[in-house]
């Protein structure tokens, strides 16, 4: 097998470790290019010593790179830092591909990214070429694109099941309630109080209640499917853990369904799927059954409340929430099988 | 002060050894009674290392304990186990009162009862004199009580603020989701593979959803605020941490309320009580902020969906949950001030 | 009881809130000034909202209080900041009392001070006065000094063991090694990335090997102890957890001691206290059993090495190992019954 | 390439739940028989859903197999049941390897054994084939050997960098003081208090002081190394994490040698090894490091003590510490390159 030659821009944080984790298993991936612009001149091992074996090139700043010698670029820097440098990327080198880890490019219309993040888009000219890159939802469209923006965890871990629900006319697009719970990785790797070991252990709390950044990502998602414009509560909440995403999904019943007519949707969808897997009728989907692997966990319960239903959904953040989905859109685009170097099952405890 | 001589009956577990921590502080209590049948002859120490310091009476069984030498008698035994031995307490020990923190006695009904925990009641006889012993909204009627059946910890949590905002009519009684999430001591000490750290620890799942036996009580209440039978969304979810409830509770608004009016709402209730507080707008309540203490914190938010809202309430399982409250129904049984012995604040970090 | 003014400077570090949590139970203190210059003007519970119940003054800063209000003030500010501080109340207001829980008085020699802390001392004229505020071991002293440094976490949990078996000669002073384990809050609530939820938990290590600062603080105790000057091995791990030291102490036996002998040492020495027990034989002590309190368990194992014995000690570090500690000063200084306020037990689980 | 035929008995516990997970990475590993007595019938992901996504034979019970089909049988029974099934397995099947991941074949001096375990051994006549699985040590025994008895946890992580510094005479053997710290999972999964959530986070404490089953273990391998007897200091301590050991060894300088000449005889051992990795100077190993990977990382320290050092070891004690060394040994036994299905790096955060 020819190997894909990979760049990764911010190896230095969270994503970037993880993107190298996995890829140190993918058989036709070689890392060439690595980039840490805080580091540049030191090896990886010295940032993240749990790599120590890994045989890579030295860290390099993002200006020193040459583009073309890769044939994908993952980027993995803070969103608002993201858009110029892609630019550039897809501009200078013609046969590079880029999947995007920020936020970057994952809002369509670039003012409600201006609303969100709160600056103007840096590249909108570009924004029309990315593709979402839900990889179950929107495969064809990433099997054609240059550039791919990776959706977010939260993001990924509650589109999966609703989108084929609403689809399907089985749920009210219009009264969603996703009360969603993270480990504390997904916050990143940067020096914030709020994320200490001991603000975080033995604790839980909301967070950006009712304007958390994911929550227009995931109506946009959710509008696509329904064909009207969707809002939704999504309340996320913050876990003493390091890794996982639970999204607990109240829903409406529509079209006469019932929890198991929901459960059917689900099933329909995705048993062709290698990576997400409907649980079985009264099994809850635990996070620690998907910690460090791409798989996605749901299932759907009957709700006490008549009319309702209850979808449950857990993914590790770091991967089908972050690199592993990353790995899996590169595998799409470039033709490679969709599962190469993702077959790792959990680890547990 | 005349010292209050209490009995504390099942003292080996979780609720047990937190009431001696609390009653430790209590200027008026005086423990001569500690029943733990498979522990009997020994001291507490021997079960609870960290009461080394207490000085306290020998642990007997139940049947050799004399009800006759306790002005008050908790009984934090397992539901199930304790209806006949209430009944027995409260027929041979005319002066006596009881707190059963187990939930043998909170449904009024005692066919929920039986629907519910798998078992006649034994003492049905008896459920007419039990209070629910939640202390802000039932006061007066604890206070005339020799029966306090102390409420349950996801129960307390939720019903505090829900309550208040059913009785004013600012919120649908209908429409109510609960989605609570629990530290792993609400499931007591007993040998258990789905409590174990390496099982519970770094990552989280829901659980009995659907089916959780505090359903049915906080549906009692909320009826009771309603004046109609309601039912209610309760699910609940297993967190890795040992101490701590958040409910996050999602609201319909009713009345022409908004998230502001209900939040004044439970201002105008709460703003005399010693154990709960609203939080200031836009701060989340952290289970962290109550460890260790008898408070509530309880905050509305808006909901990004039209009509809603976001009431969110923490406690700590093993105090507001359990045995703060039960002592602090002492307290009001008994006419001492009702903050006696419980106001230590939360153990941060 | 006339009430005792208290001063807190530094109210925002960890240490601060636990002077603030363990005060508001002591019944004869009464705070009246409270510093953290970054959040002046500010209430402690937009700092720390597990305090919102108190009710304290406003949080100013350091240039504007005003000393003479206070009878005791509590120095908790970061080592190296203190010094002139504290040189400045001493000589404003000469009958106010100085507590002082950073590094910066600890070691009698300023010369020792300089080369581990890296910087010169700045009031090495006050140094004389200060008295090294080990309560059990230097009692006495304490009660008649005018500036007490408050020892460090590590040191009190190791020194409070070894300083009676050195003293009673049945362990040798030159061959001691002491492991000792660490819960993060220890290192206080600056924002670093090396106390990250994410870099803490499920995982341990040992850190600043041979180099730490608390060495020359036990060797400093310990060579007093044996009346000549001594070198320890003490090697500091840091642990997924909050709260919490563990010092395993390996000591080679003097004077035909044994086990047993070491054990009767520490009896005949702590019986007599109310914060240090020994456990009884083959008991092994548990942080958590001292967790939020200021209770230190100490014990003695056989070694299977011949001529050994291993001696184990726990402290909470925010409590016995900072903030309890200052106060059990605080009530020696002031001839106020030692255990006052500082008689809660831990709080477990 | 042609596969190789796994049975597994005991699939049940972590150990063997850790080596379905490496076998699913493993190329020339075929699962064909898979125990769990208490579960006969079930699928494997009903006991464990983090393995749900493999495809596995039904587990069955010991007696209904039959060895013919298995190349390797890997046994993760617990002590004391394994020896008369191993003995049964060898005697039934000629061709069959068996790799004992228990206690029972791990002790040479089967009297020994029955000391420390409390039971007379019961397949003493085929103690004697048992090779000592510890692969970098024992690799050539191994290799020829039909029964390996995989070393426990505590015994590989302290043995590793112990053994070649005994060997080269750089330290003394018997003054070695080996304080160890152990997450969870090397309890295992049976339903014990003393490994509960709520008794084990937040907390750290020793326990077995002076008599755990390691110690033995540990002495076997020193003594040989030494060629005369040796006793240790082995004092484990329980962690409140799940996976990881570090081993804390104090070690007296013996031959002249310092810190830096032990680095040197580590690193002349380890360097051409792809699973022990010598940390540079400075660097202090992390369990977090090598967390579900076959790594091993060791570093030495100064002692401020003279004529002392600090050698610090981590391993997985799942994976180097049980199965994955299993697999090592497997890949050793059969010629298969000994890396094969161990290549992933750790898991962090």
């Amino acid at each position: 097998m020819e190997k894909v030659r990979v760049g990764i821009l911010g190896a230095s944080g969270y994503t970037g470790a993880e993107l190298l984790r996995l890829l140190s298993l993918h058989p036709a991936a070689d890392i060439v290019v690595l980039t840490a612009d805080r580091h540049a001149g030191q090896l990886i091992q010295e940032v993240f010593p749990h790599l120590s074996a890994l045989d890579l090139p030295e860290l390099t700043r993002i200006e020193e790179s040459d583009w073309h010698t890769c044939d994908v670029v993952y980027c993995a820097l803070p969103h608002g830092t993201t858009q110029e440098v892609i630019a550039q990327v897809l501009d200078e080198s013609p046969d590079t591909k880029v999947i995007d880890l920020s936020a970057d490019f994952r809002l369509a219309d670039v003012n409600v990214y201006a609303h969100w993040y709160g600056q103007e888009h840096k590249a909108p000219e570009i924004q029309p070429q990315a593709v979402y890159g839900l990889t179950e939802i929107y495969r064809e469209d990433i099997a054609g694109a240059r550039l791919v923006a990776n959706p977010g965890c939260y993001t990924t871990t509650a589109q999966l099941p609703l989108i084929p629900l609403i689809e399907a006319g089985v749920i009210e697009a219009d009264d969603i309630i996703i009360d969603a719970k993270s480990g504390v990785s997904g916050a990143g790797r940067a020096e914030k109080r709020n994320i200490l070991h001991a603000e975080v252990s033995e604790g839980i709390h909301a967070y950006s209640v009712g304007e958390h950044r994911h929550a227009p990502e995931i109506e946009q998602g959710l509008s696509r499917a329904a064909g009207r414009p969707v809002t939704v509560n999504f309340t996320p909440h913050l876990m003493p853990m390091n890794r996982g995403i639970l999204a607990s999904c109240y829903v409406r019943l529509a079209g006469g369904a019932d929890a198991a007519a929901l459960r059917e949707t689900l099933k329909d969808k995705y048993d062709v799927e290698p990576f997400v897997h409907v649980v079985p009728q009264g099994v809850s989907p635990a996070t620690r059954d998907v910690r460090g692997s791409n798989y996605v966990l749901t299932g759907v319960f009957e709700d006490r409340l008549p009319g309702r239903a209850i979808v449950l959904s857990v993914t590790d953040n770091l991967v089908k929430g972050a690199s592993g989905q990353a790995i899996q859109n590169m595998n799409v685009m470039l033709g490679i099988d969709e599962t190469t170097g993702l077959s790792q099952v959990a680890l547990f405890p």
